[in-house]
Formats: C-alpha cells, structure tokens, sequence
C-alpha cells in the first residue's frame, strides 16, 4: 500500500477503506509517513469529508495507536466509569466543580483534561494556579488514586491515542483544525483509548467555543455520540451556550476561586449568588453523569441530591481531597459566610492591578462576545498563543454583570486583574468591543436573563 | 502575513492576493515555510481551483523565485528565440528531430529537457544514451554554443525557477500532480525564466499523455497560451494524439535510432517508409517553430523547407554538430542505403535479447495503449518509479505495425530488446494488454490509419 494513492483516492472525494485508514494512522504514529504527505491528506478530509464509516474507522486507528488506559481494577457491578469532555470555551471551569461534587455521590472518576490555546481555557492550567498541584502523575498512580477518594484529575497523557496528539500539532499549522468529522475522531479517539464505559460530552456553542453556530454543535454532537454508540460505549451529548463566558470568573486563578465560591455554597447562595448559567450547567452535566454511572435514573432526584451534596459542605471536600491527593497546598482560613476555618487551597502569586471597567451608557447588556473576552485574557498573559508559551495564572477578569442585566452609565461591568499596563491596554479594546448595551423593553430584557443554556441533548 | 491564513482561504475557496502568492512561494522557495504546510495548501488549490488572476501571479512570482537565463546576446532584429515544450508521452522523440531541422534552417535554439518518470519518457536521458553526450553544460557555455552552431539542448537547470522544482518534488508525492491549474503554472514559469520570446506547447492528449481526454487538453493548452500572452510572450499550442505511442521505437537508444534514421530519410524513405504520425507531428512543430522565429509567415512553405532540409542531409549534420559540441561520441560508419561513410552517434552498451511478439489472431490493430506501452518500458528497466533510480538506457520496443495495420495470426507486431528474462515477463502482460487486434471492415481500417495525429491548434 502507498500513501500517495491513499491521498489521492481521498482527493477525488473517494471512500478509504478500513486497511487504508489503519495503514496512514499507524505510518504516520511511527514516523514512517511525513507529515507533508499527512497535511495534504488531512486537507482533502476537510473539504471533501469523511462518510460515518470512514470515520468510526479513523477514531478506531487513533484510540489504538498506542497503549489504551485500563481501568477495570475500578469497576463494580451495576456501576460505570464515566468520562465527562467540554469542547471547551471561555470560563468554563464546568469540570473543577461537576467532578467533586459526583464523586462525593460515590461516582469513580478518572480524567484527564488539556491545556488552554489560543482564546479557549484549559483545566488542566486552571489546576495548576494551585501550588504544588501535580497534574502529571503517571497512570498507575491516577487509578490507586480513584481507589482510595473516587477521583482523579490529571493531565492528558501522552500515551493515549499518539496518533492524534500527532495529528492534532499538524492540524493546527495547516487551517485543518475547524472539520467536524476531525474534531469528533479527535475528541472520542483519546476518549475511547480512555477505558471508560461511558461518555457524556458537553458540546459548547457561540463564538468562544469550536462550534460558531447551533446547527454545527448538533452535528459534531450526533458524529461523536453515534462514533461512541458503534463502539459499544454509551454516549450522549449536552449542548450548551459559549456565547458568553460561562460564569462571573475569566482566567485561570480566579476560575478556581470562582470554583471555591461554588463548592462552599449555602442554600441562600446557591439560590441567589450564584451565576445562572454556570449553575444550570453544572447541575445538567453532574445529573447526568450520576444516571450514566448507574446511580440514579431520574435527573430531577439527581438534581436534589446535587445541591445536598454542595450545601452539605461535602462536595467542597472532596474538592479539598482530590487537591491534598495531587499534592496541592492548601491552608486553614476563616471564612466570614461559613463562620469557621475552612482549608483553602494555596494560589500562586496574585496579580499587582485591579482596574474597573464601567458601562458607557444606561441600558441592558445584550452580549458578551465570549471570543473577544477570551483574546483579552490572551492580550494579559492569561492565555497561549502557542503551545509553548508560559502562562500568567494570576490574571483575569472577574464579571460583575452579565447579558440581561440592567446597568446605569459608570456602573461597574467586570474588573480586570493583571500585572503589566501595556497589555491591559491591549485587552481594553477586546473588552470595550465584546460588550454590547442596549436600550429595551423589560420584558425582553427579562426573555434575555432567563434564556436557559441547555441547548439541546443528543442521545 | 501568517501561511496559516493563506491556506485557510484557500481551503474555504477564496482568491488569493498577489501578496499572499508571492508570499509563500517566496517563503517556500528559502525554506521558510515549511512542506508540510505547503503541501495542505497544494491539495486545496487542486481541489477547490485557481483564478486566472491567482493562476498568473503564482506562475510569475514561481518564474521569479531565482534567476532568469538572459538570452539577450542572442537576438537578431526580426528574429525571435522561440522555446519547444512538449507535455510529454511514450516514444516522444519531436525534440531531437526539430532542433537540428529548425537550427539547419536558421532558427536559434536554446532548450533545456526534463528526464522521465513513470510511464513518461524524457529527451534529457534518450540525449544521455550517447557516449560522453553532456547534458549539464553551464548556462553560459550553452549561450556561448547557440551563437556557434544555432543550437543546444540541455537538462533542465537548477537555477531556473527553482521554486517549481521544490514544488514539483512535493506535488510529486502528495498527490497534487494531476491539476490543470499547476501543471500549467509549473510548465509556463519554466519556460517563462528561460528568457525566450515566444513559446510554442505540445500538448500531449491520451493514456501515455498527462491530459487523458481532449477537453482536458484543450483547457490545458487554453490556460497556458494565456499565461503566456498575459506575460507578453507570444505562446501557441498544438494538441497532439498521444492514444499510441509515437512513432515506431519506444526506449532511450532505440528513439535515438529512430531520430537518426528520420533525419537521414531520402525522398522516397520520407514518403513511404516513416511512422506517419511523427512525421505529422515533426512537420506541424518545426513548421510553427520557423513561423513563429520570425523566418517563414507560408506554414506550407516551410514544411517544403523542412522537408529539403532534412532530404539534403543538413538536418543530419547540424544534429551531429550538436552531439559532438556537447562531448557526444561519434564514429565513421558505412551506410548501405546513403552508400557513403557517416558520422554516427556511439550508444551506451546493447541490450542482450530481443524478442518478437506476435499477432494472436487476425485482423486490424484498433490500439496501442501508450500508458501500457509506457509501463512496460519501465519493467524492462526503460523508465524510472522514483527520481533517483537508474536506467537501462539500451532496452526497449520497436514497432513493426501500428494502429490501422491489418495482421494475419502470428506476423510480427513489435521486437522487445532487453537485458533480463524476469523483467520481460512483467512487461509481457502489459503489452499484451495493451494491443488490440479486431475485424473490422476497410473502409474503417483506412479511416483509423489517416486519422490525423494534430488534434488542434489553440492561439
């Protein structure tokens, strides 16, 4: 078999057979095929597609690339280990809040998770704000660890589907990042090379995420779920909105504050304080992560037991454990609204600045383009440009109004934590373009703040 | 300017800016760019095509990427330095025929020749199937030799456009070969860094051909005579049948036999004894080739030249001036049917067998697949897979008969001249596949026979 002849049947917009797709993704994980065949390959891919067999095909090669995890030593009968994955976006600290909380309902969980590139977020960074926070243990020790508290929290490995971390450094240089059917066998490539029995995906929508528009996340949604469906492992899909930052908190630091904050609420503030949207997501995905794993087949008891769970205080320590598990620092701390020492995990150094950003005019915020939020928190060294590049993790923005709220002019939209003034001055502009204030009704004001951020489910 | 950004424009089949063109081939050229991202960029031109502003600023800024040959000490007034390029097949042999006519009749000639590959043959390696014949003199030297003796004929030169020849390389195994819009671009920014006045194609059309139907030639031709105009360099293009190979040898020292015996022709041997369809295409190109130089306006006129040029012996000459300027061996030989000593050409050591094949049932030869025929020669040892491997330049086919002959059972069709018994083999499947004898009725035969071999001429 010759590569040539693989690109050029793809080329002509020709089906691949399976031993065709098993010959490139082996050639090229072995070094034998060089990446300038790949990236042309990869280019007929995006423009000419890839038929659902073509890609069960692909995701199969990738997830089998390299060694795949084991985790049976985890499972119990009528139990399932569950993977959760974000298609990722800006704020979404979704992960660092839903994993202890199921967890702390007796669900296993063994994840791993990326960093951030370009205006998208990364949790893996956002642990890493903690000190000490060892996001590389090796594999053997993540599954002992699951044994012992019920989760784990670690850093994609690279031994897992090397095909497509590959593949992947190649895309991202050749504009063939943005196709559907790679990012699906991208995505469910390391999920299924995971182990895990199911998968429950959080398919982000709106500028800050992949997916610009609703009708691509329900198609990335279906390939991913009918991908993981004819592998034999159960997957569903949730789609939710990244046309604003997901949260009050933007950043690396002040995400995992923002998480603290969520984790030690009472019911007063679960109620009240709490942001909208990031509180409507996180209950959805931890319900359905609690069905999935076999522990509660109705969402709505799964949501009861979800805010027990927080306001009981146990979700926030098993957040604590899985910190102390890693190698986190945390310290004891008297916290004024739970009247009592509390341990506090330890954050790298703090930023130097705090400047406000105020409303220009009186009206209701009407957007918050998620995107631009995200490039100014690359314009103050919160984010990469490349892979390589060093993060500040103390910077950030924190929201103090969100789309639907009604501001007076000179009333305090966001504040901006940061360390260097020309680069503040460089997120300024991103900022002052991603906020829209408009003069309208109450009523459709009010359709705006309540508008839900559960999208859809794909199952 | 990012080469991210040119290829993803291109992917989504935008047009691209005369910057952004000079801009990665300038880049790719110093070796800025990288391959891999040249070649994603390739397969979204083949596939999503080129404007004819795209595809005029890609062959200038390609003709521009290194130094162009200055033929300016050539010029004559009234006078043009026309270039012959033919797109190539099996048992092309036009070049070797037409320069010693032309240069006998007073036009200059200054050309450089590519090699084979696969099925294709080149003039560069039937020229190296001469004893000591130098195909890789420097540039100036070959000037030097056009003022002396009118003529040269050289290997393509490195210094030439040197940004195609990277890309071609790359083309060569991604799969982005086959694109009109590139092999237009490819050719035209050769000939256009070659210095020449005018320019006038061979386009090829058949199996053994690139172009394997005339619309395709057609647009081909169409695309480069107007590249050409636009550079203001007058460029015509003649469409040639390349259904069967030309003429009656196919290898490397037997087309350079058959070239010696055309330009040694007498009357009689002109009329009755030549493959009529060389003789066609010979004529029609050494015809424009001297209109077009600015020595004879009467095509008609100047096949009656071209025909007394070749019958006194001078296009014999002025081919051996050229063998013996570029170091190419000759030797004293007594001819039977010229009854007088001539110099003749010495060639690289004789095959070892020869082997008749032979008609297997009665009837008129509707086709001779070139590609077949092609293929078969590179069995043999004829013609190269790869770039670098070496060829056996004594092997192989001389035709008896061709398309429009009629055959009894057993007469001979074609002699195979070889040095390996396991390698005919091969190659026996192939030209047994390739030759089709069937019953047919006169009329039909003749017509098939007188078919005309100049499909069209496009100015």
């Amino acid at each position: 078999m010759r590569m040539y002849d693989v690109i050029e049947k793809k080329r002509y917009g020709r089906e691949l057979t399976k031993e065709e797709i098993d010959f490139f993704v082996k050639g090229f994980s072995k070094g034998d095929i060089p990446d300038y065949q790949v990236s042309a390959l990869l280019m007929a891919i995006c423009i000419n597609g890839l038929t659902k067999e073509e890609l069960v095909h692909l995701t199969f090669a990738m997830a089998n690339s390299s060694g795949k995890l084991d985790l049976s030593s985890l499972k119990e009968p009528g139990r399932y280990i569950v993977d959760k994955h974000s298609t990722g976006g800006v704020g979404d600290k979704v992960t660092l809040i839903v994993l202890p909380i199921v967890a702390a309902l007796g669900v296993k969980v063994c994840k791993m998770s990326g960093r951030g590139l370009g205006y998208t977020g990364g949790t893996a960074d956002k642990l890493e704000s903690i000190v000490g926070y060892n996001i590389n243990i090796p594999l053997e020790d993540a599954i002992e660890q699951v044994k012992d508290i019920g989760v784990c929290l670690i850093s994609q490995s690279d031994k897992i589907a090397i095909a497509d971390k590959k593949m992947y450094a190649l895309r991202d240089t050749t504009a063939t990042v943005e196709s559907i059917d790679l990012i699906a066998s991208s995505i469910m490539s390391k999920k299924l090379a995971s182990g895990v029995d199911k998968i429950l995906l959080d398919v982000t929508v709106g500028s800050g995420a992949f997916m610009k528009n609703i009708d691509d996340a329900r198609k990335l949604a279906r390939t991913m779920v009918d991908i993981g469906n004819l592998a034999g492992v159960e997957t569903k899909a949730i789609i939710t909105s990244m046309a604003e930052p997901l949260g009050k908190n933007v950043g690396n630091a002040v995400e995992l504050k923002e998480v603290i904050e969520f984790l030690l609420s009472d019911e007063e503030s679960l109620y009240s304080n709490t942001s909208n949207d990031l509180k409507e997501v996180v209950f959805e995905i931890a319900a359905y992560m609690i069905k999935m794993a076999g522990l509660g087949d109705d969402i709505n008891q799964n949501k009861k037991d979800i805010f027990r769970c927080i306001v009981s205080g146990k979700a926030y320590e098993k957040f604590i454990e899985l910190i102390l598990a890693q190698d986190g620092q945390v310290c004891d701390v008297y916290m004024d609204w739970v009247e009592k020492e509390l341990p506090m995990p330890i954050l790298k150094d703090s930023a130097n600045y705090l400047k406000e950003i105020h409303a220009q005019n009186t009206g209701v915020i009407v957007s918050i383009d998620s995107k631009k939020i995200g490039e100014a928190l690359v314009c103050i060294g919160g984010g990469r440009i490349r892979k390589e590049d060093e993060i500040d993790y103390s910077v950030g923005f924190e929201f103090l109004k969100k789309t639907g709220d009604f501001v007076n002019a000179g009333d305090t939209i966001l504040k901006v934590i940061y360390n260097d003034k020309e680069k503040f001055d460089l997120a300024f502009e991103y900022i002052e373009d991603a906020i829209v204030i408009e003069n309208m009704l109450p009523e459709v004001s009010n359709e705006l703040k309540n508008k839900s951020h559960i999208l859809d489910i794909v199952e």
